[in-house]
């Protein structure tokens, strides 16, 4: 594409030549005369004068430092993206059904669909049109697949289970595996049925290896526009609101209600039956073991140290309340000093 | 099913219409004419007056209240979970091999026994009656798993497991991988080759993606009962005590031995080589850094604060051992000036 | 094997009848007089006088206690994992493209490779002599599996993968799938398209359902000789020096870059853009915020104890700040009272 065509395209003004061509996007460091970078992070503002990349998309107040062509814009991280997928469109896989896959005569396909090498999809499952199933993916019906919604390798999607449009599933995902419900009945476990199915909205992403429990009498709910990173575990009963994001091997538990618009870190946990409220945002390896009623930052993690002083303290923390406990006293000795001097 | 055929399959006194007609389980706040609901949680006691149920399940102590059809259970939560397994039974996969399944001529199969679509089955492995395996699975032999149990897809079994009867094994479950073993030799690690196997137990469930590896040279073994969420990692020559059940996203070092009827919530880490006594209970995020035992409940959390709170608190953490110095000061002086005044 | 083979082949000095055969390993206490065992830990060395092992691999300086053969090392535990690995070696899949397998016509395969049942090998990926592909593995091109690296079961390799020589890659891993990017722009995420691979060096071993990401621009990088365990998160555009080796669970955020030679323990979080330098040692749980500069020992956890002792020190950890303001007002005071008396 030139210059130009990308100005238009992404509605951006251009300081530069418009003809000039860019074949790809690269980092401001590294970029070379047809290629693209951006600049949206101060950390790296001190490799713009010295870029030579064929443009860059920045803040107008940056572009006077810029040595090369500029595409002005109020937020070139996602002017970034925008320009990244017309430069380097996804690849859509051919329709048609693979010779290895199976696809049971009971599903139903739309227009554009495509089924990989080894997949199998069940009677019940309804695929819309232009619908990726990719290779060793295995869907069971009922469900029902959105159009534009893509599988990638081996996803499992278990019966009950929908998804919305355009929709990105990464390799191997699980959507609808039992809840994790028993019943204590002396020393055994009852198993409570997972009867309950998932219902995932549209423009839904979930990472690599991340697991959607299906509900235990109701469904389990992703919200519209949820991004999730790899290895997230949603258990039974959760529902999530849109457009919230969450970062790798995060932990839901059962019946908990995220709100709408959160960002919530890696590696936090999350407790059952909870409720946050939208536009919270939680740091990395926070527990969360109460509600969170107002918008705001969450934390719960200890800082790290090195070894010896963390073991110090550590161990202080053991007698943190019998050390609360003397402080108080001695407030209390002084007191009495105090009053009677 | 009839209210009173429900009463007489799970042996609870009914009062109310045993003609009535059940169709399906439901919430005590959604359930309608049709549908069974249960009351075993206080929180949900405020719903009781108001249910439009056929019928709910309860304690005799809250039959006074219930506007409906009551059936009187003491442990109303296992019972809910029967009735749901009568109403609403498991679809049994039917018997035979699919047509794009690959089962090795060396392999044994019981009467009854399913392989799904592209499931791999390898020589020497040996598939109990009714055993089901899911699409996309693929077991190696040598490997037995006992009568019932069932492999939802996509589900490794490597060689030299063994998986007693009516388990539940989820999607993307891998049992059998190697343990972590590597002995340093100056910069390099060698591989410690890992020749020990994995025993489960019958009855067990494993969560979907939950990964247990084989042992080093004797067996990781998972007792009777056993049940674990989604994302649980076992490490090589780790013990799981009968009916201990742990939720998602726990991890277990190598050769730690867990005793029966344990609790262990999720996201805990439990660190190799420990002994944790039978009915111990661990709650979420815990690190088991040390033996257990005694039973009892166990934690190691950081209490969850906002932003500005966390900051200024985990700051002084780092500073703990120097502030209980100079509490120990404090206290010495002002002794000694008690003793001289 | 003679014992006499063994120490030959080991390089190490035999106290003992060379000619005596060994058949396998065993662990000390349950070695019988044809199994080999080694000792290497204090903890085992109370049954050192016991053992009925046909030969223990022992320290020199453990020799007079031994009742049995010895094989004399200054490295008994990896001088036992290269025994075990003559006394067991690992089975080598049969050359050959299983009839269920889908290789495209446009990939290019070494001398002796394995493709198994049912995995699916794409346009444009370049297998080297000996690779070996499991069953239900699907690798997308363009991607290149170097010489004698073996993928288990159910491996996923997304476009623009690059892996050595003689990487060991367990069942369910996941390479090359999006990294998490996503620009917000008002209340919506826009998908930053993630364009970069990954290489991984020579003698790589990646535990069970392990996710790498590919890189947004440039690669994700994993060096020679790197070990991760199990459920590991590797984010995209992290770099891992060679020889680091990283146990289960744990996670790394996005650009992160950690030296060669670390030792990283389970379930630890190391957050995103941080540099950790060669030879760092991280505790297990620990949250990594800030780069670590130094070798040595970092660490994070909480220490666990009992749920009341617990209760009540991290309810005070929540006024720490208040009681370290307390702690200086009282030093200020009782400063204030010796200078006036």
């Amino acid at each position: 594409m030139t210059l130009g065509e990308l100005a238009e395209a992404l509605g951006l003004q251009l300081e530069g030549d418009p003809a000039r061509r860019i074949e790809s996007v690269a980092t401001i460091q590294s970029a070379g005369p047809g290629e693209l970078c951006f600049l949206a992070n101060d950390r790296y503002r001190q490799h713009l004068r010295s870029t030579r990349a064929g443009a860059v998309i920045l803040h107008a107040r940056d572009a006077a430092d810029c040595p090369v062509a500029a595409l002005l814009s109020d937020n070139p991280y996602a002017d970034y993206a925008r320009a990244a997928a017309l430069l380097h469109p996804a690849g859509k896989a051919e329709a048609g059904i693979s010779s290895s896959a199976s696809v049971d005569p009971g599903a139903t396909l739309g227009e554009g669909v495509h089924v990989g090498a080894g997949a199998v999809v069940g009677a019940g499952v309804e695929l819309a049109d232009g619908v990726e199933i990719g290779p060793g993916c295995v869907v069971a019906g009922p469900s029902r697949i959105g159009a534009g919604s893509r599988l990638r390798p081996r996803v499992v999607i278990e019966p009950g289970v929908t998804i919305g449009r355009d929709c990105l599933i990464h390799a191997g995902v699980v959507i609808g595996a039992d809840g994790f419900g028993f019943a204590p009945d002396g020393d055994d476990w009852v198993k409570v049925p997972q009867l309950g199915g998932v219902r995932i909205g549209d423009r839904v992403e979930l990472g690599a290896a991340t697991t959607v429990d299906r509900g235990a009498i109701e469904d389990t709910v992703i919200g519209d526009g949820v991004k999730l990173d790899n290895q997230v575990q949603v258990a039974h009963n959760v529902q999530i609101g849109a457009n919230t994001v969450i970062a790798g091997c995060t932990a839901i538990a059962g019946s908990s209600k995220i709100g709408r618009s959160c960002m919530i870190a890696g590696g936090v946990g999350i407790a059952g039956h909870l409720t946050i409220t939208d536009g919270a945002v939680v740091t990395a390896m926070t527990l969360v073991s109460r509600d969170i009623r107002e918008p705001g930052i969450y934390s719960g993690s200890l800082p790290m140290d090195d070894g010896a002083s963390w073991r110090k303290n550590s161990a202080r923390f053991r007698k943190l309340d019998d050390l609360a406990r003397r402080v108080a006293r001695l407030e209390r000795e002084l007191k009495d000093k105090g009053e009677k001097s």
